[in-house]
């Protein structure tokens, strides 16, 4: 995987030979993005699978139970990291009957399998998504919800591929993202690199842009959107939905079915990952906050469903009031 | 005066010999915070007058022009930088039949006493406005309005040293405020000096905390308050008070008479500068955007005044409506 630490000064990549390896790429943010961490959770079990030595289908199974529990407790907001490794369970449970040797084999196609549906997820929410832009639209997002945040293509940035793939002109205001400035260094290293005009600004000049009129649209990605319509996203997220609300600007997640987690009612109980105070007290290295002085740092907000304009998923766009239409979206096959 | 550019980590003090040196010293944020520029204004004045060499009362008041007109130019939006100038300005009017030699000594007392002066308005916006602090409060604060702010004590931070030493227990929250980071260097560090509790958090964690039900009140400097009430302060200002209104978290606004500038009817006419796109590309030397990639660092922005709940001045504390008061403030002498 690319170490996204390192963008955009350099591009190089991370090989992880065995899920203790991938977990901390998980945890230690080389890989980051709600999507991506699914993908990457699949192949740690992949890898995990592939390295238990035993014919005996009870302790491969009670071993591989105790890989996945591991991996689950990588990082605790985003639900796609947790639903990939229930899909990989799952398919040991659906092939009772297999060999150890068989059934490592199927879990590595099966992480295959998710990686590549995740690009194709990726593209249906593309597609619906790109007709909520119109032509020469001004779009503020916030973090990455890009190629780099999924398997490629990207959710938010997806969408907004996919309006420039149908000719429309759109320009992005990407946020700066502290503390880990994925939208000063991931979201605009990938439009650059897809030649989306992009400006970055500080999270602070998001209110100042808006009160200028030059947005038209908020569109973010998410960690996990609760069965009400809540959604739980990078830190700040809900600033700037509360700023798009004052200014009547429509603020739209997107999102794949897997980010969605029924079992949670509403925001207030997703976990919100608190990380270690000093991705806010320095900066590369170097010390920015007196020492002696305590920092916080939450690394997700909820942004309450009566915020959000509208869900952009694979299986289309919902818009408010969202818990009938999220329960449908999985009825519906 | 102190280099703060270099806190927390070093304390060291830059020496201003000339009036060009004291423009610089501006520019580059060396100094900042409105009161400070305008005490750091009127010594740049009374340098400037030291220097110009003539017996001439004529040539000498045209040479001190210019050199107020360079001094006022170097930074755009805090008003007390021109008010300090137009003060130092109007004692060469006052004493029309001086000596030059007598008027270059009465500027350097008129700028010893602007400073004198800072400090104590700063200690009398302190008494008035923690009244509006309760004991165990958590108070919110964005950028630095604190003693490196001003001549000493501080505006916003000299509410909370006012209600600290009334013997309330006041926590303060600092956002760290990006770019430059006022709140994390500055704010944290002179808090800390004071034995005030403190916490640094991002920018985009202040709608999280205030989710939570932390914040009980937010209170900031100001840079230039139009006649309606509206608020130039830094940039993230109107986010934080768009969240407190969201909230119902009272939003204070601690500032000198000196900062008000009445002919500016609404903050709308306010101008906001524009700084450099370095300070949000790079950071300390480190590029943190990709290169090609263009930023937008807007310094300032504007709070409308239906989000301010009461301005702290040295002559006591208004609330809404705000203009007739405001001007009530300049009648009363």
């Amino acid at each position: 995987m690319i170490d996204q630490r390192k963008l955009p000064c350099r591009k190089t990549y991370v090989v992880c030979k065995n899920y203790p390896a991938v977990i901390r790429a998980i945890r230690d943010l080389v890989i980051r993005g709600a999507p991506a961490i699914g993908v990457a959770a699949a192949m740690g079990v992949a890898l995990g699978a592939l390295k238990i030595r035993t014919r005996n289908r009870d302790r491969f199974e009670a071993k591989l139970d105790a890989v996945c529990q591991e991996i689950v407790a990588a990082r605790p907001t985003a639900v796609n990291l947790r639903w990939a490794v229930e899909r990989m369970k799952q398919v040991v449970t659906l092939n009772g009957d297999d060999t150890v040797e068989k059934l490592q084999s199927i879990l590595v196609a099966e992480a295959k399998k998710i990686l590549a549906e995740d690009i194709f997820i990726n593209r249906a929410i593309g597609r619906y998504g790109q007709r909520l832009l119109k032509d020469g639209s001004c779009v503020l997002t916030h973090c990455n919800a890009g190629a780099l945040a999924t398997a490629g293509y990207g959710t938010a940035l997806g969408v907004v591929r996919a309006a420039a793939e149908a000719g429309k002109r759109i320009e992005v205001i990407a946020d700066e993202t502290r503390p880990f400035l994925q939208g000063a260094r991931l979201t605009a290293w990938e439009l650059m690199e897809a030649d989306i005009p992009v400006t970055v600004i500080t999270d602070n000049a998001a209110g100042y842009i808006m009160q200028q009129g030059k947005v038209d649209a908020v569109i973010v990605g998410a960690d996990r959107i609760a069965a009400n319509g809540d959604v739980a996203n990078k830190i700040g997220t809900y600033m700037v939905a509360v700023l798009a609300k004052t200014h009547q600007v429509p603020f739209f997640v997107a999102a794949p079915l897997s980010t969605i987690d029924l079992s949670i009612i509403t925001g207030k109980e997703i976990p919100i990952e608190q990380r270690d105070e000093k991705e806010v007290t320095h900066f590369q290295g170097k010390q920015t906050v007196p020492h002696g002085v305590v920092a916080q740092n939450p690394a997700f907000d909820v942004t309450p469903h009566r915020y959000v304009s509208a869900i952009v998923t694979e299986k289309g766009i919902i818009t408010p009031p969202f818990k009938a239409k999220i329960r449908g979206l999985f009825a519906s096959g």
